[in-house]
């Protein structure tokens, strides 16, 4: 029986061994560095503590567990061998009839990968879970800062990037400052924060029409974000970023501009375009290896315009159950891998939406377009739809109820400091974490801190 | 106005700022390393991947949001000055007229600290999801082991301690490796899984009464895990745990064994007791400062039989509540702090629970016993009730049926490891982590891996 090998369990990855496993004509071995399948578009929110991070990522295990000849292995694939058609992954190797290469992308820093550590991105659990800590405790440092100047940097958040993530992130840290904190602090009015969203072009949200873009951008304003046009981030560090001359104090920076595809792609000795995405044929395989498909956000995908496809889940998912469906053909006809017979991989768009707060979305397929509430429903509507797993669907659905009623955000929990702690001696601590800002806080005198705790003491008044 | 510093935001600290929150007649700061109350009875479900961390886990500043003159500051107390009564800690000084410090405990490995990097505990979130990792990443490395001795060590789980902690643990770790992950391996059989529950003593759950320890090991036997009794931890390593003579390869190890008190009590110069607990005097306070009071799992109170009271929630949130009326009695007298015109602090017993997997507890107050289904629905009722936080109640009783009737785990994510590779120029890899099992597998030649691949193959059926 042909045996097809399958490298990450995204949205392109899951897809294809869903539709394989179904057939039962293959068997497949699925491979991904990380135990579950995450549903990116929701990322945000558990970064913005609306979620947790089980609401939105399932074990892949669990999705798969009903096609007995679909096998899940956690690991790292590192290279490949295309002659003797063989995976090699950090343990061992792993022989192949087909390969389904979805590896997907990254944030891409322009060459600064030592921003990182100051402006962490948004493409995994982790990340997003370190994010939601790194937001959270910047108001708690504002609200034990003492110098005013302290208090303002922890007070302002940069989001780098203007699209779609990047508007949903600076949507929801300007709400989540406006509604869910309100109450809580007493130093600070966490609805004084100030959110930057930064982008080099001159307008946000490339991917939709400018009048989609105009109405996310008055949009954002209204919710007090500061939009923040043809400004290109030169440099960032702790203490904030720099705009050429400018410098801007934050306490926190966000990562949501350049997408860098899995370096994985190097491995296919084929050509790659500036992006670092594999350049596919019709059938969405590389030249020369017509067993060997690369899909999702790591292929280039040549679009009817021209242009690549975009790096959506609709468009991974479709090419996903193309690739399975062109194997199981030829599987079924007991013919060998051919290309000529093959019908090219044609995409048919679903179209594309971004919401900007609890509210408000734009939606927008070929000529099609919407925004305002009736926009952020549909968007509702088609994201728990599409969410994997039932039980997720219910209990965000009732997690959303919960949040849109009471304005609260369930998931507030700073934990990584925590066990970084616990481990003092075997981790090193991460730059622009709290021990980091800790220590450049005991750098200010003690007594200083008096002020503030007779400021609390209500006899004051 | 007279101003109190808590200490803590566990059971006692939360309590006595909700009380003194509440008179109005108290300023209160609450300081707490950690920017979450944790319900801490129900931890090992979330180390069980049953529950997610914001179920059992509120943010402090929420919970304390209603109480104007409340103020929640995120930091750890370092030292504290009794004369001119104010707090160090890492953000400066705070003075204060009272002083409640309950900074609760965390395990003790009887002078093998090295042995937590191979064991973990399990006291905070952070630990929770550690050790979640740890199990689910076991099940991970078994399925991908071709060597059947490596296998059985991935298959081998130890629980150090027989505790209710323990006892917990154990029977969950059963129960999710015959039940909830019985179909998702295609190598092994996760019902093949050896749970070990390891204690020194002759039996376990010393807490409670024989017949009711013995009713447990029963039930525990019947879930498949093995009770060893009599048995002294000598050793633990990355492979495994060593009795004696006796060396039992096991991929993975959990501490619930013995407790030690926050080494914060050091800092008050006052007795401590073995397991460095404060001794406190009928009023809760320390000798010679009676308006510095010791409450939790700190302090050693002396009970009515002349043993210390027990490290339960229930004694924490009682003296946590007592000491508030002490303070708020005495500041509607405007009468400085008196020991002579306190009563003392008399605990009312409400007894203990412990469950055992997913239908089976015993509890028992006074003489009043019960064990088995019933006493599992009440144990159900019980957390569930005192869960704090509306949503939480709310969402762990819908999860919770939703397991019942699925036999599934939600929140089965492994994600430390992720953000590790993410950053791994920054942090250290973690002894007895993926990272390091990976590095053992790596040394193991690749082809063998090929033979498991066959035999994924169907074909070969």
């Amino acid at each position: 029986m042909a045996h097809a090998v399958i490298i990450g369990g995204g949205f392109a990855g899951i897809n294809a061994a869903k539709r394989l496993g179904k057939s039962g004509k293959v068997s497949v071995t699925i491979l991904d560095q990380r135990n579950h399948h995450l549903f990116q578009p929701l990322l945000y929110q558990v970064a913005m503590a609306g979620l947790d991070p089980s609401d939105i990522a399932v074990p892949i295990r669990a999705l798969l567990r009903p096609y007995r000849r679909v096998r899940t292995l956690l690991g790292r694939a590192e290279s490949f061998d295309l002659d003797r058609r063989e995976v090699h992954f950090d343990g061992g190797v792993i022989p192949y009839d087909y390969l389904i290469v979805a590896c997907g992308a990254s944030h891409s820093y322009f060459g600064n990968d030592q921003w990182e550590a100051y402006a962490p991105g948004l493409k995994s659990v982790g990340q997003a879970t370190e994010i939601r800590r790194r937001v959270l405790v910047a108001f708690e440092q504002a609200e034990r800062a003492s110098d005013p100047e302290e208090q303002a940097r922890w007070m302002t958040f940069v989001i780098v990037g203007g699209g779609p993530t990047g508007v949903e992130l600076a949507g929801a840290i300007a709400e989540m400052a406006t509604f869910a904190l309100s109450k809580d602090f007493r130093t600070i009015n966490s609805a004084d924060a100030r959110v930057l969203l930064v982008q080099s072009g001159d307008r946000i949200l490339k991917q939709f029409d400018a009048d989609q873009a105009e109405y996310a951008t008055q949009a954002l304003r209204s919710l007090g974000v500061e939009v923040v046009l043809g400004s290109r981030v030169t440099n960032i560090g702790a203490s904030g970023i720099e705009i050429g001359e400018q410098r801007i104090a934050a306490g926190t920076v966000l990562w949501a501009a350049g997408v860098q595809a899995n370096r994985i792609g190097l491995q296919l000795d084929t050509p790659l375009d500036r992006a670092g995405r594999v350049k596919v044929q019709p059938d969405l395989t590389i030249p020369a290896h017509s067993n060997v498909f690369v899909v999702g956000d790591l292929a280039h995908t040549p679009g009817p315009d021209g242009n690549p496809l975009p790096g959506l889940a609709p468009v991974a998912t479709q090419a996903g159950c193309y690739v399975a469906d062109v194997i199981i053909d030829e599987v079924r006809a007991e013919s060998a891998p051919d290309p000529a017979r093959r019908k090219p991989f044609e995409y048919r768009d679903k179209g594309q939406m971004a919401t900007i707060g609890r509210k408000r979305a734009i939606m927008q397929a070929g000529k099609r377009k919407k925004n305002g509430f009736l926009a952020w429903i549909v968007w509702l509507v088609v994201h728990i739809y599409f969410l994997s797993g039932f039980r997720n669907r219910f209990f965000v659905f009732l997690k959303w109820c919960w949040a849109y009623l009471t304005f609260s955000k369930g998931a507030r929990l700073i934990v990584q400091k925590e066990w970084r702690q616990a481990e003092s001696e075997m981790l090193s601590p991460v730059v622009g974490s709290l021990d980091e800002t800790y220590r450049q806080d005991t750098r200010s005198p003690g007594p200083r801190f008096e002020s503030l705790t007779r400021a609390s003491q209500p006899s004051a008044d």
